[in-house]
């Protein structure tokens, strides 16, 4: 298995983490495109019941822009998924690690890396560690 | 550069390939849970002028359930993106290639082979390709 993504757990309990990871993704520069209530959804459709998981299409338009002139195939990985779904009493976060796209794409290096840089900075956030970092400064 | 698409060019003009591919889409069995018309958001976020580009989050319930049980991680994958853009009179499709899922985590080998299955025959479709396929036909 390979790392593909940046993930935390943290105590506090799904929908306080669904609200606070909003929050830190706006700190850090992103809104949110899309929403899916993975939960919701399978419910809907399968029947089957599931831990509730909600995946947010987070966007930075600056980045997505100069993502497209440097690799328009980028598109197909927009925007960047961060998925919180519970875990006990708790949550786990997990967002898709834009450090793959470089392996795809070496032209989407640069994009690539401020876009991880906000995200573990936001990760960062939302564990606690580093608090007052520059991503979370915006 | 990584293969990690799979693309196709079309003579028809844009809005007529969105329409095209969302009912090839339904054909194979994805519904669309997300739309971003992505040029509209860079206007009103950077005001900048891109060409029309749209991407359709596609997703199979009973395939998302699958590699969620085999691989929550998944999840920051979720859903499949279908991008539409135009190009010149034509316009271009193209899809993430859920092969590259299973690079990332072998755990997800088999419900990757089906979604490019069905992928694969949904851009065969358009194309012209192979009409009366297995996947034309879900």
């Amino acid at each position: 298995m390979t790392d593909f993504t940046l993930s935390a757990t943290v105590a506090a309990p799904y929908d306080d983490t669904v609200e606070r990871v909003r929050g830190l993704l706006a700190d850090a520069g992103f809104g949110v495109l899309t929403e899916i209530d993975m939960a919701a959804t399978l419910q809907a459709k399968l029947g089957v019941e599931t831990e509730p998981r909600i995946i947010l299409g987070a966007c930075r338009p600056q980045l997505a822009h100069q993502a497209l002139l440097a690799d328009p195939r980028v598109a197909t990985m927009l925007p960047c998924n961060v998925v919180v779904a519970a875990s006990g009493d708790g949550a786990t976060v997990e967002v898709f690690d834009p450090a793959v796209m470089t392996e795809f794409s070496p032209a989407l290096a640069d994009v690539a890396r401020e876009a991880r840089e906000r995200l573990s900075g936001m990760m960062n956030a939302l564990t606690g560690e580093m608090e007052g970092s520059d991503a979370a400064r915006t």
